[in-house]
């Protein structure tokens, strides 16, 4: 098999990305005084500062999925980019770029839907493409005017520094990350070899209800668009949709995968073995780049899974392993490595989910080992020493047995701390 | 109209309490080596602890009514209470007393019916009535075996030191509560004085799902217990389930009523003036222990209270305004006094409820100003030093203006805090 040419979105055949800092956030609200020129100019800038404007370009027409937010405050770039996708769908024409910013989320402003417009106007200006081939997307602070100049500005740069890597581009969409998640495949697909790339950005107002960020994810894979949204949604039932860093579902969540065919595999355009190796591989980064986000969740300190086993059905199964991962009680004992058996206990009791309490057992596992903390639905003396220790590692699972069926479920979640809390009290500024 | 004789739940006629500090918590799991007796004899150490045992007691028999936890997962006196307060209701006995310990939730222990029961029977042995005259509660650390010492011990001390002063009570359900929780009102039925008393706590684990606390209210009313359960029922929907702290729905929550009669009222039992007359006086009384447990909430510096007017349905009212009070982000801006309006239209947009989002305008207010930061859906420029000033005060209430119909609704909550992370970081010891 061949070796990756490039890095996260940049890498599949067909794709290149980057990344500047154009100064989006910088340019304030609600006025809209500095231009992006002398920024963009700036080699010191640049090295200085996040970069805030990310372009994803592909030469040939991309077949193309999508899943947004579900919340009923609809970001401007969500708006417009339903409808460019659904516009090139229909047309079979396919999708050539992505245009996204952090710093603003676009959302909430008299003036989304125009600002969102011209990103993509330009964007397609720049490349000599039709503006409903380019994808938008926004991310950051709800309710302050989009300053579009910095972004026009910034597009000839993006355009210009185009590469096979596709850091650059992560690092443009990150807010309050800490870390950049991008991760890469390679497999085969009826002899022929087919790369897979994503990139994404969490790190607050996360929470399991469709996709939950903003990720993308390109491959060179030759899948029609239909199967390629049912692989999207299949995915993201247990990746994104297992996700919770505090329990709010962002305005602006796209998760959007193009796929440009030059790998020159058959396309796949019904069930079978490429479909199923297809989903496999994407249902692989997609939970990657989920435990990645769970991870850098802010102010997290650690990675908290709950895996459930021998649950009832596949929704009871994946109630209790959330509510798990997204009581604030767990996660502040978490965060005070506590082995506080009663709060999990709790969580199961009101999740929702059909458990027989008498038939549950509960281990705190880790790098560091395991400890049985409850069985039969009671608590069960425990070396408080040997908890803490497993505790205090920065992976933690919770294994959550039940007696009532063959279903499991796996959810990612974070530890909640101080830093979270002061992340979130002055969030703005 | 008379003065009260005495205060929270002892004042209604016919009710005395009493609070001691017996040392449940100190007992210490899993061995039960301490002895009550010496800490019980210490006055020292009774003014120096706060007390961990409570005890209420009437006269005479008491109809009573009561919601509970809806928890899959219920501490042992939950499920002793219910039962008594079913025989007792099916024989027409009536309650007598109240047994409630702090520092221990029986629950998730293989003893805990055992124990309970046992609570029951030492309180039923000291007063001279029936075991299923005695309603028990717990709370505390789930999955801690109960040191029934303590409270063996303690129960004698209860009854010598019953009072119509209610506050020793109060105390000794308090857990991570920082200020006593109780109310009283007095107010006239067909030409009686009626008098009404109530206690409860908090301050984590407190989440609107029925009952979400322990709190018991006593009456000298007379009222059927058919009427009581439908007054319990209506004030506890505008109240307690209103509430939320952090989401987690506590194993314990007990929420009780007992009337004794001896208002000397026609008893209410049905529908009319004066059970409207009830349920107003019970409903006030129940949004002030929601405010003030809300206010108390682990770790709050403010009160948080959002009203919705103008929502299509009483359900979309009560969902909208919970969805606020709970979001994490809405609770951690509300710390760092930053005007984020952002965050309060994401929390509307997933709440659930049908909202016309271009109708929706919020307005910031509390005792020192208001502001509005959005109209018609969308943000608008504000005053963030007027914004800052107003979110500055100790109580803050988010009015949300919907343009979708006539219902209203009012749910409490309050900040997050580094205090709240740092409480449950380490809750057990």
């Amino acid at each position: 098999m061949d070796k990756i040419n490039g890095c996260g979105v940049g890498a599949p055949l067909g794709f290149t990305a980057s990344g500047v800092y154009c100064g989006v956030k910088r340019a304030g609200y609600p006025t809209n005084t500095v231009t992006a020129a002398a920024i963009l100019a700036n080699e010191n800038l640049q090295d200085e500062h996040k970069p805030d404007l990310a372009m994803i370009f592909c030469d040939v027409p991309c077949n193309v999925a999508a899943v947004f937010t579900q919340n009923l405050v609809q970001g401007a770039p969500v708006t417009v980019s339903r409808r460019h996708i659904k516009a090139v769908t229909a047309s079979g024409k396919g999708v050539r770029a992505v245009i996204a910013n952090s710093g603003n989320a676009n959302t909430s402003n008299a003036d989304g839907i125009e600002k969102a417009e011209m990103m993509c106007r330009y964007t397609a200006e720049a490349l000599g493409i039709d503006e409903d081939e380019v994808i938008c997307a926004s991310t950051g602070v709800i309710g302050n005017v989009l300053p579009i100049q910095p972004i026009a500005e910034g597009i000839p740069y993006l355009k210009k520094n185009l590469s096979k890597d596709g850091t650059p581009a992560a690092r443009a969409i990150m807010t309050t990350d800490t870390v950049v998640k991008q991760v890469n495949s390679i497999f085969e697909i009826g002899g022929k070899t087919v790369t897979m790339g994503a990139m994404s950005k969490g790190s607050g107002m996360i929470h399991p209800n469709m996709a939950t960020m903003l990720a993308f994810v390109t491959t060179d894979a030759a899948i029609s668009s239909e199967m390629l949204d049912k692989a999207l949604r299949y995915a993201v039932k247990d990746s994104f949709n297992m996700l919770s860093v505090d329990g709010d579902t962002s305005t602006n969540d796209t998760l959007c995968i193009m796929a440009s065919g030059l790998a020159g595999n058959d396309e796949i355009t019904s069930f079978g073995e490429n479909y199923d190796k297809f989903c496999d591989e994407l249902r692989t980064i997609c939970v990657k780049l989920a435990r990645m986000m769970a991870k850098d969740g802010e102010g997290a300190t650690k990675l908290v899974e709950c895996a459930v086993t021998g649950a009832k059905s596949d929704e009871d199964a994946r109630k209790a392993a959330k509510a798990v991962i997204c009581s604030p009680l767990v996660k502040s004992m978490m965060f005070g490595c506590d082995a506080n058996v009663g709060r999990v206990l709790c969580a199961l009791g009101y999740s929702g989910a059909e458990i027989s309490i008498p038939g549950v057992d509960i281990v705190f596992r880790s790098a560091n080992g395991s400890e049985k903390v409850c069985e039969n639905g009671f608590s069960v003396p425990f070396s408080e020493e040997n908890a803490k220790k497993v505790l205090e590692a920065d992976e933690i699972v919770i294994d959550v047995t039940m007696r009532d069926g063959e279903y499991t479920a796996r959810a990612f979640g974070c530890d909640l701390t101080y830093d979270y809390v002061k992340i979130n009290g002055d969030y703005r500024t």
